[in-house]
């Protein structure tokens, strides 16, 4: 079938290879001149076909929200828009209430797979009506993997639940990446172990712990087995911070996932105002030593208690 | 080769049938009169060719300890002895001291896989000397997966070094089960999904989270979509907990290992003593309802305060 | 000076004692036709002289946004209102501006002190215009605690600051009561310490971690010295959860706040549906005994492995 | 009473000084010959009359270990020994059989209270048979603080209990200084409050937090608003680990504790080998941004996705 889409970055670029390989006929439009294939989103819409449907893959908030808006103006009743960017689920409900008012579609997706999908295909969970989801099902198929649809397709409920299911996808991503790197850096702090990449690799296979992340920190091993060219300074992009507020708003208690962002909070710190606090308290009841910002005024060695 | 083996459960059955699947002589002793091969340890020892390999495989503590004792004093100097059971790295050192003045070599090796490994092959980390580890290498790759030796076997170090990356191994594997294990509880909790176990079985492929253990749980909700058959009631058998007291012996941050570990330990309480003594102090200073013990004191609403 | 008081309940009650027994005139409302002074909110506006000042002290949500709601169709430009309930900083924006459009002050009070207040003084972080709280000193001197200004109260910003100020303090006192709980349960869950009440009881002076919470679970211990009269379920009433978001909102990395958060929740659930999905995953991959919901089939002894 | 004290530290120096306030003979020995009242330990045992007290108050491990060792050669009979440092619970039991074959007594005595302890009185936990704590009660009533003997002083159980209290106080302890901690850089972190230093100071009378640690969190703000002159670097001392492990053994889960103890592991560690794990795996499977260690090569903007 024939699609718009709207972003041709890492992912919508790749997606695009991926739809054109499976026959279908894409029309993405990006800011950048070198990649687009129309000067504008009129332009791109000109060229679909109605019932036209177009996909919408920039970052989330003001970018997705303004395309969104552009897009009420341009299309038609009939028409049909999906939000595969990582909107939180909140949004769609917003973006689908502004389409309908125009009589267009909304359907919300889900999309795994990194930089990998191109080649593996994508992980895809959808919310949606059942006809607009219905209708889409010849895009989704060629995105997917290969295989049992199911194993790489979920229509998981209705407007926002594909990015509810894509958030909570997220949060347990962080929980099992901070699991590997808990056990990578005891590995490493330990002299028990010699041969720490070697360790890893052989989980690869038979193992309980066996894993795509795994094999990802198997390569990263293979290039530098001591990751001595990274420094420990980990971004986080909302997925994990809405899940940890979805748990509290269902009284659900989220100790793994809480703790792996909580970790890349402090990973961007140089300094934590609250370990100065700890310092400060140390220093006042115990006169423990503490380390002075001033250059020359080392710590001594640690105090005797607590 | 020809290998005696002690214990022939869940895990060492299982490794007789690969074993001698891939053409090993085994000579499985065990206490069930209906498995065993021989009647007591002294008969497979005398059955087995010098120099004699014999590989451990029975509970960790005091079973795997007496045995390895009782194989002191039956085995002769050049013969080996493999501990592949859930031992705690420190039991290694004492196993091979103990051996050692019988002029017996001792390595020791994590094994994983569980019950599939009769199949898959088994993830195997090794620690011992670099002859004595040579010399088994034939058992070795036939008890891992077919394919690259290195991606299901390591010579991870010295003594104790094989069941230093099982622990690991163990320890990661709580946090990877526990990330799962709240986002599946916070996708039943909330309304916005409405297929839980079509959206885990939709990470199965592409997705950034798949892995054999969602495999595993997506397998499980086949079965049970609300896994209401089960209570939450969950064991521990050691390697976590050694885990984060080698993370605190290495001044190493283990945050989800740890949540991991100590979910475990509440979802075993009937009532939280401590949960108590917050309920206690809630009454104290706010005037709180509590939940008394007597029947029919239910608790009224909530306080309004903290 | 003359105040009218919105809200006679545990707080509200004791609050209007102390301050007629520091001299002022407090006209009181409440729904309890027992507590209350007057008829009506509009009877209690029309009591006071202008320029009015009234406080409300109802729950947090609906009934205080009706409340002053009503407040803001009774009172006259120049009058004041004090939110002094545990309203969410946000919603002081939105108070503050619907009463500015009549010409009415605003000022939002967090107030801390449990039913002890009446007798101990509150603790009071205020947030508004630097007019609007100086015109109230005195009805905060009358609440406070005797002593210096500055120990037990402090005009903490712009509106909202003083909720803000109050959220906080509630949760680094979940942090506080989780610490002494952990703490207490450690106590008693092993057996060196014969006396562990007097244990907590020689904590009170001299001590690192002497406290005023300490004092009150010395209290609760005196009463009842294992607790056995209470069962572990503890409700939290949004300022922690407040605290987390918030803690999510600035990247601050806040583990022993939620995990106190966590443990309430933890605490009122009957069983675990995470904990359901571990043993779940136990079950698949290693055949370890699992606890299943039908009577009779209770699990055998624990697995040997992870 | 008369009595040996080994040890003028920060805690000895100040014990001597407030025994001998009370009316004790103390004779003290250090190496500082500033300090000490006597060339060597056996000139201190010389001195003491018989039956002898002699409290040792030296940094746990080694230094204790030799010093009680010491001891058993030069006390006799009837005599006794109060091990008053930081000793981990387990070593007193090894004390205790030490000096036992000499026919001395031990006790083991948990001291808190800090540089002000010599002022304010320290809290004591003991340990021992009720026979040799009786002995020493005038000690210990000079050392706690004036008021009720059991608000400063408890004989928690035989020999280790005292210690056994005293590690599960400190543990405490790490929870406490984090939650505020934690508060105090959620307040600086947010701009809705603009007096942190007042906020805390307003705390200290009449609300729920009010402690003797939010007492010299506050003086240290007094000096330092924004505790800028310090780095967040925090040693631990054992008694954290000690408790964490101690939960562990107890099968207790100590969230909130434990949490405390990471925190200080990661606030010494200028780069986290498991965040550089992170970093990889990001940029493995998202091809997002990593910060090199490499000078001139920092990170572009944060990628787009988890």
């Amino acid at each position: 079938m024939e699609l718009g889409l709207v972003g041709l970055g890492r992912m919508g670029g790749n997606m695009r290879d991926r739809l054109r390989a499976a026959g279908h006929t894409v029309i993405g439009y990006a800011l950048d001149p070198e990649t687009t294939d129309v000067n504008s989103l009129a332009d791109m819409v000109k060229q679909l076909p109605q019932p036209r449907a177009v996909w919408v893959m920039v970052p989330a908030g003001e970018p997705t929200r303004s395309t969104i808006t552009e897009l009420a103006g341009l299309l038609s009743t009939g028409d049909i828009v999906i939000e595969g960017g990582n909107s939180r689920f909140t949004d769609d409900v917003e973006h689908a209430a502004l389409l309908r008012e125009h009589g267009i579609g909304y359907v919300d997706c889900g999309v795994s797979g990194g930089v990998w999908g191109r080649e593996n295909g994508y992980g895809l969970m959808v919310g949606g009506s059942p006809e607009d989801v219905q209708r889409l099902t010849p895009i989704f198929d060629a995105l997917r993997p290969e295989g049992a649809r199911e194993d790489g397709f979920v229509h998981a409920g209705g407007v926002g639940a594909g990015h509810y299911a894509k958030m909570v996808h997220n949060g347990i991503e962080y929980g099992l990446m901070q699991a590997y790197a808990e056990g990578f850096e005891l590995l490493a702090a330990s002299d028990v172990v010699s041969d720490v990449p070697g360790v890893l690799k052989a989980w690869s296979k038979g193992t309980v712990v066996r894993s795509w992340l795994l094999d990802l920190l198997v390569d990263a091993l293979d290039e530098d087995p001591e990751l001595a060219g990274l420094t420990g300074y980990v971004e986080d992009s909302g997925e994990g911070r809405w899940t940890v507020e979805e748990a509290i708003n269902n009284s659900v208690p989220a100790p793994v996932i809480t703790a792996a962002l909580f970790a890349r909070f402090a990973s961007r710190q140089e300094d934590s105002p609250a370990m100065r606090a700890v310092a400060a308290l140390r220093q006042q009841f115990g006169g423990h030593a503490v380390r002075r910002v001033e250059p020359g005024d080392a710590s001594g060695p640690p105090g005797t208690a607590s």
